[in-house]
Order: structure tokens, then sequence, then C-alpha cells
């Protein structure tokens, strides 16, 4: 099999996998205490949010990424969907480990709740049977799910190259049937590597009274524990129950038989350690049967503490490689009938106590642990080379782990849980993941070659339920899918809502212009000169006067010069010049005085309204202005090359040009509350700051900006209005532009003033619903 | 006044004013006999259209320009609207002059007909009345009028420049009644220079017993006579009226008291020479007091047989000029009590025999025509000079006239009625410009600046009466009006009606085929390739097959290679450099086999499907290459640089070069019958034929075309279609672009095939009226 691959692929092709993660936690009180709140509204419906809903408890959070393309892929997901609940649940946390939290006794434990519907009555009906069969403790243990396939070539290119007389889709379940036996086998490798539940609270002590020697006050465990999740004490069947994994059919048979025999309510009750999946899981067997496996379902994953997203990306790669070596894994010709028991014992002596060495059994014959697991290992080496696949320190890694149990997460969690209490060392670190999340709760992870607003509005989409597919990624292109309603969206605000007819009217100041007039907009009163006519007349008729000059076409500020205090004859020529450059027609219009607000229009409503100026500092009495930028540049909304709201200030040569004007240096302590510009400019990108004014701008303006938008029709539109006193309705007003493209991270994350909830109205516009409701 | 106007103004400002000019002409069959036919439903209603509507008559078309702001532009309107009038009017003609042609008698004069409304009626009823007192036959003379006003600026400061106790309205009446007083006492040379009626059919004998000479069998003129229309056989008031035109005031009150003396019905019913007018004429009198004059209305000029529009560029000039002369010249102090009468003696005299040399009274004294006409020439000349108007030319061509008779229009349409009788003479003309309306017919006079296809469509905009109005000229951007909706069109195909998204799908040819696949639409299969990604991998796999290397966003082909029979690992390289050179994105598709249509789809439709094929000759084994090319030249629908449907032509170089490689040159007579090609491409702008396959294409295909609009949501689309059979609806096709500015006036004008209504079905799809009636 292995020389057989290496010929048909190469590294790429047998990397190619579809990989999802779903991923359990509890939420929890600043105290550790299972939370007793309501799952957030703002996850809109638990039976429709592909990527956030609950588990068996109301406050048992699962997040299920999409199926991405590689494990970096999957990891970043899985670190952006536990962002956003982590942002969402005000004062608690999400429980880091698999195993619960300070629980309260069955009764309390709030079953998660479902509105007035046939589903929804169903999945609470299925719950409640639940808790009476197993208990309400052992549903709140959580875990990971790792969902895997190779690509359809990849198989189809197998299937080709194999002489075979089976079906291709035969074939394609042959291969996922031999890595899901292959995966019981050594599964209890898997368990020792990535087990994370040695310890477990006292709460939890009714569920697991055999194994109990003392962490610290409040929590026990066993000597060598790894994972209990998976051990006696976890959650399982009453009776062990072995399907044939031998074929689609003798496994469909198999589990409808323990339904008929009572054992099990349904398939969905098998809880195997690994389970093949089909294209409708919901009826599950008949899928199988009619259209095969799809992709094997890997259950024995404790959460990592020690990861926010609660797996690493280390062993998300080795579990890659780990399917592969399932795939090309011989099996035994002479298997032994009971199998599945000696791998399920094996499963169990690693789960309690397999930081020790011990004993398994392998083909009914005595191995060390330590032993068979450098054997399988070393196999992985083997084909890890052979197959070229770049990989070698991460099993290099787990050789490491294998031979130094004090390695494990498991000899690490139970450490951290002696020296500072169970639930005070996993509250330390839920703390430091939803901190994190905050200092990046405008990052999309994996994404961030895409532009900021984008990504905001992605996250939304995602908190919201709404299915987020990435059309094209340098063009900032997405589709937005609810249901049946899909929108298309083009960097945050270039919508299917604005007619093509109103980005046209915006482009051309000319024509902004003259319709804004037509509506009673006030716009600066200006000419239009064409390339080579009537050059002079216009310069002369415009000399000395505080003027601006700007091409009738362009955007973001390309090409404009502005004369605040008038200019000559011969910089106006340069300033049209200039303007020519990018565009045969340029405006010359009377400068507006005041300062420059951006009122951000979405719908019919002013969503934002923004003022920004150039870098600063204040000062304290005590700080030079290098230690200044340098305490203001800490905050996390600061970076570089535009992948953050604001931008690190620069204290270069033009900052010490633009302070020595005022005999200032770099030296210089500012007196408390002194303020010091450190340039001339007020871009973002330059360090400036953006403000948010949108409570203290009076209705007067912002129905103004409305009227404008309107004007064009725009639903999307940012309106550049300069203000001379922006509390005085009755000071003069002028719009100076139209934007049809208006960003929206300045108003999602402004430097000083409230965070807008821009993505928000940019998917009410969309005609999204945001209303929680089960229909 | 003269050297005022020197002092305040230069040339621009001088010739700055708005004018417009209504046209009256009779409906005509090809004998030449008043049409019995109704007024083309194509051009709505009568009572909407502002540009195209009927007088007295049903068969009295009169159109009527927008104010424009120079006599060329009104001239080039003028044009326009007759062409659209003669191109819609079917095997009838314009009748070119002011008299009537061959006319039935009164009771089977069609007057203009209405629907049931109350306007409609009100405007039956006045006809009616009219009918009953003046009789039918006077109503059917046609003429010019000619609305003039100054620039409002130049007004302004004309009046800051004046010592005045006047208000602003007053000040600027007296401008206007001041040259509407100095238009009747020069009017008589007007008359005399564009008179153009000194002949008249039998059947409108009955109307003019005094003056009868015979011309030809059929029509009668009299000795000298100049303007039958201006005479007393003309359309007048039964007694002359002499309103008072010393002020606003005072002007209503006499037409006030003609009323009330029962002289006239209304205002309407005062057929004087020259009329102030206001902003609302329907309420003229309250108007004119309320507002002030707004404009005066010449009305002394005989439609012009000579001219397609009914008057020449250089009258147009000379009656700007002649309104300067009417502004500063200075009225004499002591005026005559008479001296409305003394004008009104003076007009009669020329109108009747003004060729020959006439004593008129000037303040009382007697003096020749011809003296007096080059006094009054003679200071328009100063005028000229002192204000460096540099149209001198205009002025001396008509002292040529004033000199010799023989020059005027009058003469001219007698000479050609004693040669070809008069129906005949006036029948020819009318053919003439009717043709060339037709040659025309894709042309808007005095916009081809503007893209054809944006020609097209206001052409049909003005058609159907709905107003246009050109925002940004340089953009193809324009304001199309009807009643209270205003939809504002770019390039004829950008609109409100298809949203931005629409247009960034199309924009982005990944979007546009992830959309089309979901859609079920065949598109080609292929590859997106990254500048600097994966660039060797892509050329590999697609080296040696027929492909099409293309930027991502790019449209009109720019930066695309084909290489329909495979290319080289090189090639592809550098047809990849090309496309970066776009787009830092290029897609590698498979070449799809077949001929390309562009389906035009507007709305949920397609409105034409268009075939080009290279520049090619038909041989008829008589002519040479260079032969047939020259007579296929000769099509009108040719031209060179793109402000015709198709291109000339050009026989060179590189013709020659492909001819040779049939072994042909230019000198080569084809057989009949024999098609030569002259080149590869197929470009319509090197002499490439469009051929229409509208309705040969089957449904299938357009039903393909439409599905693939509707899947980016566009309502106007060029859906480019490779088609292996066009006939065959199971051969493969495959769409390899979307374009969101299809061009409409290759479809409108094809080279072969039938000439489709596109623009008619672009202004369906902005939801415009284009059913006649009247609500």
């Amino acid at each position: 099999m292995l020389n057989q691959l290496k010929q048909l692929f190469n590294r790429e092709d047998l990397l190619a996998a579809s990989i999802g993660i779903e991923r359990e936690g509890l939420r929890v009180t600043p105290e550790g205490k299972l939370a007793m709140s309501k799952h957030p509204a703002v996850f809109g419906d638990k039976l429709k949010n592909p990527y956030i809903t609950t588990d068996f408890s109301e406050s048992q959070v699962e997040i299920i990424t999409p199926n991405l393309d590689s494990s970096q892929k999957a990891y970043d997901y899985l670190n952006i969907l536990y962002d956003i609940v982590a942002l969402n649940i005000e004062d608690e946390y999400i429980w880091p480990g698999s195993m619960p939290c300070d629980i309260p006794a069955d009764e309390h434990i709030p079953i998660a709740e479902y509105r007035d519907c046939k589903t929804c009555q169903e999945a609470r009906l299925y719950r409640e049977e639940l808790l009476k069969k197993y208990g309400g403790k052992k549903q709140l243990i959580s875990g990971i799910h790792y969902n895997f396939s190779f690509e359809e070539n990849f198989i189809q290119r197998l299937y080709e190259a194999e002489d075979t007389h089976l079906s291709y889709q035969l074939f394609k379940d042959s291969i996922y049937l031999k890595m899901a036996r292959n995966y019981l086998r050594y599964r209890w490798l898997l368990i020792y590597l990535l087990g994370a539940t040695p310890v477990f609270h006292k709460t939890y002590a009714t569920e697991c009274t055999r194994y109990l020697n003392k962490v610290d006050e409040e929590s026990f465990t066993n000597p060598g524990a790894v994972s209990y999740r998976n051990g006696e004490c976890g959650y399982k069947n009453h009776t062990d129950l072995y399907p044939d994994y031998s074929s689609v059919e003798a496994y469909a048979k198999s589990i409808e038989r323990f339904v008929a025999d009572g054992m099990i309510q349904s398939h969905k009750e098998l809880y195997s350690q690994i389970r093949p999946k089909a294209k409708d899981n919901t009826r599950l067997l008949e899928s199988l049967k009619q259209e095969g496996i799809l992709y094997i379902e890997v259950r024995s994953i404790d959460n990592n503490p020690f990861e926010k997203g609660g797996i690493s990306l280390e062993d998300l790669e080795f579990l890659h490689l780990f399917m592969l070596y399932l795939l090309i894994k011989e099996e035994s010709k002479e298997e032994l009938s009971n199998w599945q028991e000696e791998a399920t014992n094996n499963q169990r002596l690693i789960a309690k106590g397999g930081r020790l060495e011990v004993w398994l059994s392998k083909e009914g014959k005595e191995i060390t642990k330590t032993e068979w697991a450098l054997e399988i290992l070393d196999e992985m080496k083997v084909m890890e080379e052979t197959l070229d696949l770049n990989k070698a320190g991460v099993i290099d890694e787990m050789v490491k782990k294998v031979c130094d149990p004090e390695r494990t997460y498991a000899a690490k969690i139970t450490e951290i849980s002696k020296q500072k209490g169970y639930l005070q060392s996993q509250l330390e670190l839920a703390e430091i993941y939803k901190k994190d999340a905050y200092a990046n709760r405008y990052k999309l992870y994996g994404y961030d070659d895409m532009e900021l607003s984008t990504q905001i509005l992605m996250k939304e989409a995602i908190k919201r339920g709404i299915k987020v597919e990435v059309l094209d990624r340098s063009d900032n292109f997405i589709a937005l899918t609810q249901g049946t309603h899909t929108e298309y969206v083009k960097q945050a605000t270039k919508t299917s809502k604005d007619s093509y007819m109103t980005m046209l009217m915006m482009e051309n100041k000319t024509v902004t212009k003259k319709v804004l007039e037509k509506h009673q907009v006030c716009v600066p009163k200006g000419i239009e000169v064409f390339k080579g006519q009537g050059l002079e007349l216009a310069v002369k008729r415009y000399a000395n006067k505080p003027i601006v000059v700007k091409p009738k076409s362009t955007n973001f500020g390309k090409g404009i010069s502005i004369f605040t205090q008038g200019a000559s004859e011969v910089d106006i020529k340069r300033a049209l010049e200039i303007g020519f450059e990018h565009d045969d027609t340029v405006l010359i219009e009377e400068f507006a005085k005041g300062k420059e607000y951006r009122f951000l229009v979405i719908g019919d409503q002013v969503a934002g309204v923004l003022h920004r100026v150039p870098a600063n500092v204040i000062g304290d009495g005590a700080h030079t202005i290098t230690q200044l930028v340098a305490i203001k540049n800490q905050d996390s909304l600061r970076g570089r090359g535009y992948k953050t709201p604001l931008e690190k200030i620069n204290l270069d040569a033009s900052s010490a040009l633009f302070l020595k004007q005022s005999d200032l240096d770099f030296d210089y302590i500012p007196a408390e509350g002194e303020v010091v510009y450190l340039r001339e400019n007020s871009n973002i990108s330059t360090g400036g700051d953006s403000i948010d004014y949108t409570d203290d701008i009076p209705e007067y303006f912002k129905e103004i900006a409305v009227r404008a938008a309107k004007a064009v029709g725009a639903k999307f539109c940012g309106v550049d209005m300069m203000l001379e006193d922006y509390r005085d309705e009755k000071a003069p007003y002028a719009i100076i532009e139209l934007n049809f493209n208006p960003a929206i991270h300045i108003h999602s994350y402004p430097y000083k003033g409230t965070e807008r909830q821009i993505a928000e109205q940019v998917l009410k516009v969309l005609e999204f619903n945001l209303e929680s409701d089960c229909n």
C-alpha cells in the first residue's frame, strides 16, 4: 500500500483532506460553577446555527468548524469560533477541560432549551431520556470530535489503480472501514498522547467511586491517570457494544440489532470511539447503505486545556498522519474473534493509568505500552519518510511523550491542579483565553490576508449562524447563506442592495454634486475643468481663493490638492496637472471650512460618525514623547501593515521635523493632559486616531447624511461632511464626497468612543434574520 | 449700450444664450396630399411628449427642441427631431414648406385627436372653435417659432452695472420688452431675408383670392412675393391687434381688454409676431406679472424647404446676432403713436412683394427697402466688430441677399416651382430628407462624441417623449425623465436595474464561473493561477491542450491569449505573463469549440443574438477585391473612428499579407458568390461584419443565456456563448463570458439581418411607460 501511494501521489495529493472539528465546552461562572444562564440569543437558533449550538445541556456550548482542507485552517477556524463564543458570554468563561467544572446535582443541570416546534420538541425529549438513563453529570463531559475524509479525487485514483471487483462506493466504504478497524486497534496510543482528563472535580465523584486519590481539596485522580473521559467513569453505553465493521451492510445490521434488543434507542446512542458517517446523518444507517461512507468521526480526543480551541495544531497534524497510517497499516490475517474487546481493554488500561508502564494485549500477546507505542510511531516515521510528507517533527514529539510520561498533557494537568487547585488552574487558563479573544476581537484567524472590514463582517455572520463561503479571497468576495437566502458581498459593503447606478453616481463627482443639489443638499460650489480646455480661465477665476482641486472619479483622496489659504495660479495649474493624471475631468471647488466627519449610512440610518485626528500623545508630566508613544502603541488595536483597526505610531524623520516646528523633540516630557500632535495629516495609516462621534452629532446632520445617501439611492454610503461646528445645527455644512465602499472597521473599532455594531447593521440590511427563532 | 457691453463682457458671455425652436410640418402622402392617418402612436401622448406633438391638425406634426445654449446645438437637435419623425411615419413625408400641400376642404381636415380626459377635451374644443372662426386651411400653415433668452448671469451683470431704480425683475422685463418693440420695427427685414412662402397650392386659393399669378398648373404666386404666410393671406387675427409693449403690466392689461371686447378668446389667440413668455405659459398673463418675462418668442419665420429641419444654421446665427442688435439698438425718443401700424404695413409690403424694390415707412418717412436694410445690417456689422463676435460672414451673406433678391429663398422656391411644379419640387426635397434620416438613423446630431449605444438610447427616449438630460458627456451619463420618474443611465446599459453586486460578479470571472456552475450552466473547465504561485504546475498541466488564458477581471478581451491548437509550455508562460499585466489572478480554461455568439439579455429576454465575421467581400465575377471593398464601404452604416455601427474596410498591409497566404491580391476578381475573407480577426473595428441570428437560434440556447444572466441577477447582460452548431440543441455549448455593459448598437444596426429594437427594450426594463395614453 505504502509503495502504491508513493507511486500514485505527490505530497500535496496525500495531504489533501477534508477536516472538520466539533468541540464542546461548558459555560462556567467566574467561580467555576456551571452557568445557569441561557445560551446567548445572539447565536440565533440552536438548530440552525451551523457553527455554534448547544449539546446536552443549555450550558454546554458546541462549536463546529466547517470542513476545511488543512489542519491549519481547521485550527484557525476552531479558534475563531472559540473567540466568538468567549466574547458573547459576558462574565462567564468556557471551561477548558473535558471533565466538568463545579456541577450541581442532576435535577439542577439545565437541559438545552428549545422553542415550541416539532424538531425542537424531539431534541428536548431525546435529552430528557438520556438524563434518565445515564444521569446528567456524565452528559456534561465535553470533548473533541474529529471528522476526516480524503479528497474524492484521491480515492478515485486509488480505485483506478486497484484491481478490484468492487463498485466504487463499496471500495470507498472498504477504505474507511479498514481505517475504522485500525483506529479501534490503535486508539489507545492516541488516548495516551492526547488524553487530558487525569483529574475530576469532587462534584463528579458520584460517577466515579472506584478511582479516588485526592489531588487537592476539591478534586481527585488516580496513579498514572490519563483520561477519565475515556475510562470506566466516562460517558459510555451501560454495556460495551461491538458493531460489525466488516461492511456497511454488516455495520448497519449490527446496530439495528442493538436497537431491536433494547440496548440503545437509536444509532445516536451508540457511544463508539469512531463512527462511519454519511451524507444524511439524521437517517444515518439508510444513508450509509445508499450513498456509502462520506467520512469518519474520531471521538476519543479530550479537550486540551492548554489550548484555547481545545486542540493544538501539532496534535491536529499528528492526527492527520495517524489517519494516513490507519489507511496503509495492513491488518492481521489471523484476527482474534474478540479483537474489539481486546482493544477496549487496552483503551481502559491506558485511560486509567497509562502514564505508568502498563502491559497491553496485542493480538492476544502481552506487550508493554512503550514498546508497542514506539513500534507504531516507528512505522509512522517510515511512512512519513517514504511518502516525503515533511512532518517528521510531529512524530518525534510524540516519541518523546512516549518515553517521558511527564511530557503528557495528563501529567501537566495533574501538576497544575496540585499547585493551584483544580478549579483555579482551569479558570486561570479560561481567563487568559478570554482576554486573548478580546484583544483579537476584530480578527478572523487564518483570514488576515483579507480586509479587516470583511473579516469583521464574516465574524458577525458566523456568530449569527449565517454560512460564510469565500468565493475570491484576494477580492474579498464572499457568499453569505441563511437557509435558502444567499447574499454575495465584496469588501464588506459592496452588495446587491445598492444598484449599479448608485455606485456609478457616487464614483462620478460631477454627477454626485448635480444629484445632491437637486435634492437640496449643500455641496461646495465649483466648476469642471476638462483636459486641454479652458484651463487659463479656470485658473484665473480661482486664484488666491481657498479651494480643493480633485479628479472627477477617483477615490481614497488620490490626486487631490487642498489649498486652505488660497493658491497661486502656478499652484492651481500644478494641482490640475496632478488631477489630470487620474481623470480627464478635474473639479475645482471652494474649500469647505470646518472639520471633516465620516457619516456611515447603512440602510436608512447613520450607523456611525467618525472623526480622525493626527497621531498624537497626551502627556502625564512624567514620560517623554518616545515613552508615551510606546505606551500608546501597546493597544491591541494598533498594529502594522493595516491588519489592525489602528496603526502603531512611528516616530520617524517627518514627525521629528513636525515637532521641530514647535521647538520640540522626542525627549520632551509633555505636561499632564498636554496634547502633542506628531504629524500634520490625520490618516489612520500614519498612526492617526479615530474617534467615534455617533452620539454627539445632532440628528439634524445625520438626517442630511441620510438624505444625501438616498439621493443617489445608496444603502451603503460613506458621507464625508465638513462641519464648522458639529454641536450647532445652524452652522454651515457641506458634503464633500460620497463613498460607495465605506470601510466598517474604523467604526467597529475606533480609538476612542463606542465600538459600533456595524457588521450587524450590514447583515440586517442584507435581510438576514438575526432573531433567534425556531420555525 | 454697445460700449457698456464691450466693457462688461467677452465674446463667450455675449453669445451665451438659451435657444429653443418649434417647427411645424404637415404629414403628406407620396402624392403630396395631406395625410389622413393618425399621429404615430410611437410618439406617445401628444400632451406629454415634450419633443414631438401635433398642432391644430392630427396631420400637423410639431417638433420642439429643448432650450440649448448655442445655435449649433439647437440646429442639431431640430434635425434629430426631424429624423425621428421622418423615420416613424412609414411611407409619408414631412411637407418641407410653410404653405400647405394639396389639402382637402375644411370638413375633411382632421383636427388633432385626443383621448378621453379633461385636458384632452379642452385641447380638442379649442381647436374646433378655431376651425369655426378662421377655417381649417389657414390652420394648416406651418412655421418656425424661435425662443430666445439671455443667460441669467448676463442680465444680472447688466443690472449691476446699470444705475437704475427698477427692481431686478422689472429691469429684466424692460430688456425683453425693448427687444420686442425693436423686433416689431425691424421684423420686415427678417421676413425679407428668411421669408420662404412665395407660392401656394391651388387648394389654398380659397383663402387668398387677391394675389393670384399662376406659377404652374397647380400653384399661384404674386410678383416679388416673399411670404404669403406673413402677408394678407396668412394666419392672423381678423382685426390687427396692437398690445401695449411698454411694460408687462400694460401688456397684460391690453390683452385682457382684447378678450373683454370679444376680439379674442384668450391670450393664445393673439397671433402677434413676437410674444413675451413666462414661466407658466398656460396662465401667461398672471405668470408674466408674477415672475416677469422669461424669454421672447419670435414667430415670423417661415419653414425653409431647403433645410431638413426647416431653418439653416446660418439663419439661426443671424437670428442670434439680430437678438443682440434688438438689445443694443436705441429707440427713437419721438415715437409715432401708430408705430405698430407702420411696422405692420412694412411687414405686409415685404411679404407681398419684397423681392421688388418697395418703399417702406420709417418713423413716418419713406425709405426704400434696400437703403433701410443696408442701414440695419451696417449697424449690425458695427456691433459685430465692436463686440468681436467673430460672425461677420453671417451678416455679409445677408447683405448679398439684400443687394440681389434672386438669392432669397423666395426667389429660389419660385424658380423650382416653375421648373418642377409646386408639389413635385417640395416632395423631391422631402424625399431627400427622409433618405438622409434613414442613412443617419443610428445618429444623434451634435452628440457624436458620445457612444453610439448612448446616442441610440437617447434617440429612442426622445422619440417616446422621455426627457433626456446629459449629466456627464464624456462619461455617457444621462438622466431620463417621464413625469416624476427619473432613471439615470451610463453607457446605455449601466442602470439602476442591475445591482452593484451583479456587476461585481460579472467583473470577476472566477466568481462568475462559480455562480454559473451553481446554476447548472456550462462553462469551460479551468483553474486559477495566482501571480508568483504554482505557475510551473499549471503550465505543465495545460501544455499542448487547446486553452484560453485570461486575466480574472478585465473586459473587452484585454490580456487574453487563445490557443485553439494547444500551446507549448513557453507559450503558456508568456500568455500568463500577459495576463498578469492586467490582474494578479489569471484563468487557464479549456478552449470551448465552435463559434462565438453574443446573446444580449435585457430584462428576462434575449433581445438579440449576434455573430461576428471577419472583414470580407462576396464576389460578383466582375469586380476586383479593391472595387468590391469600395462598394461595400458605401454602406452608410460604415464609417471611421467608431462613430458608426460598422467600420469601413481598410485594405492595408495586413490584409495583403492575409490574402497572400491564399495566393490572392487586391486585384483578384472573386467569382460570383465567392466569399473572400480579408483578415483573421472578426472585430467590428477592423471592418468585420455583424450578423443578426436572433430568429435563427433555438429557444433552448436563449433560455440558457437568460438563466446565466439570472444567476448573477443581471437585467442587462451580454452573454458570450460558444456553440458547436447553433441549429442543434444537443450540440455542446459553453458560456465564456458575461458582460455587464453590453453594447446595443451592434444589435440595433447589424450588417446583415433584422435591426433589433434594443433601445425600446432598455426603456421598458427601466419601467418607462411606452404606451400612448392620457391620464
